[in-house]
């Protein structure tokens, strides 16, 4: 009989509270594991306030066999997010060499300066390993079995998918992306038909707004190589389609 | 010095954790508590379990003014938000004979038979007073600071316009709507622009998919009259525009 592996779920920031972004996070992580076979148990929202945060992680960390957090790891004053896990381990937060190097290096590749703030973005808690940020290089970090995530929808997704392989019973997400040159408000009622008709995938929707033109950019994600590319292939079809 | 009234929401249902269904109510409550001048400081979505809704709820409703819980007060049998609020109370989970008189009654009009598990949705814990839903009738119930609303969100939204006046600080919201012979995708845009240029009012959209066609309620709520009829006339305006 296998172990039914168990997870939560914090998601940090004042901004969610007020309402003034509404949180994509939860429902992407939710489809995830359920698609890993990990069972999502409770999710908590709590604002940026290091008690809260600490209270959250270890009241989880000890209950669910993984927990996932998402927001308050960038550059400002109120991403307090490393410095609270480090709390909760009742462990240093320090700036993480390996991070430093890669922020130091992207810095120096955009000729931007590497400031006292933007170094903020290397902390982690000590003893952490880096999760991966192919987005925008600044990293998340695991502690234990405490994944540090950020809570840009986007970067989070692409974290996931860099923790994916290192979880119990995980497995590798095959993921494949179509840029779409319409706005959602033209392919969101395909899309939720493709979405339909292929069960054992996820597919996500990001829309851009650039220089006053709307595009969406899709995603496909699954264990199955087959299944996605089958529905991959479905949303280019559609794609071309809309656009001919 | 006016006292900060606080509050914590508590989403209750295994199929938001599963991902199945997203949820739109912890964005719908915030930006309406925010409304009101009502600080959200927590949330947690929890399964279909007694124990961990009883966790969430005395956990909660001791640390802040107000609590307000969705979903789980349907017929069926997994549908246990009474009872174990109830239960956090330490208090008998009733058949509130005026919730019972309420559905007895529409029942009877839609000669439809008053099942047991119809009989469900009049539960309540014992001396709780009902919210009323103008949507479909099956109250949500009040006791002491914690209210128990509905999960499907055209209802708890309804609900919490019942519960609106009784709060500390609270006032009535004003609402107005407007139906909209289009689907989302081709007013989102102005939409957004309209709420952009509307920031002290809340404007919400609701789709619906009637007969093969798409249609969409636009909902415009907030604390000044004058602000919220300024916003429903440019809305109807807009629809108008579209729609010639």
């Amino acid at each position: 009989m296998s172990q039914t592996v168990t997870a939560a779920m914090v998601v940090i920031g004042d901004e969610i509270l007020s309402g003034r972004t509404k949180d994509r996070n939860v429902g992407f992580v939710a489809d995830y594991l359920t698609n890993l076979g990990i069972d999502l148990k409770e999710v908590r929202i709590v604002s940026d306030d290091q008690q809260d945060i600490v209270d959250a992680v270890n009241a989880l960390r000890h209950r669910y066999t993984y927990v996932f957090t998402s927001g308050g790891i960038g550059p400002t004053h109120d991403d307090i997010t490393a410095e609270s896990v480090s709390a909760a381990f009742n462990l240093p937060c320090i700036h993480h060499p390996e991070a430093m190097a890669l922020l130091e290096a992207r810095y120096a590749e955009m000729d931007t300066e590497f400031t006292e703030s933007r170094k903020r973005m290397a902390r982690t808690t000590k003893g952490a390993e880096l999760i991966e940020n192919p987005v925008s290089v600044a990293p998340g970090f695991r502690i234990e079995n405490v994944h540090v995530m950020a809570g840009v929808p986007k970067i989070m997704q692409a974290m996931m998918d860099s923790i994916a392989p290192t979880l119990k019973g995980g497995v590798k997400m095959i993921s494949r992306t179509v840029d779409c040159p319409h706005g959602e408000g033209r392919i969101g009622e395909p899309l939720s038909t493709i979405q339909d008709a292929n069960p054992h995938t996820m597919i996500g929707s990001y829309p851009r707004y650039v220089d006053g033109k709307y595009s969406t950019q899709i995603v496909v994600r699954g264990r199955d190589k087959d299944l996605v590319d089958a529905a991959h292939a479905t949303v280019e079809a559609m794609v071309a389609e809309i656009s001919s």
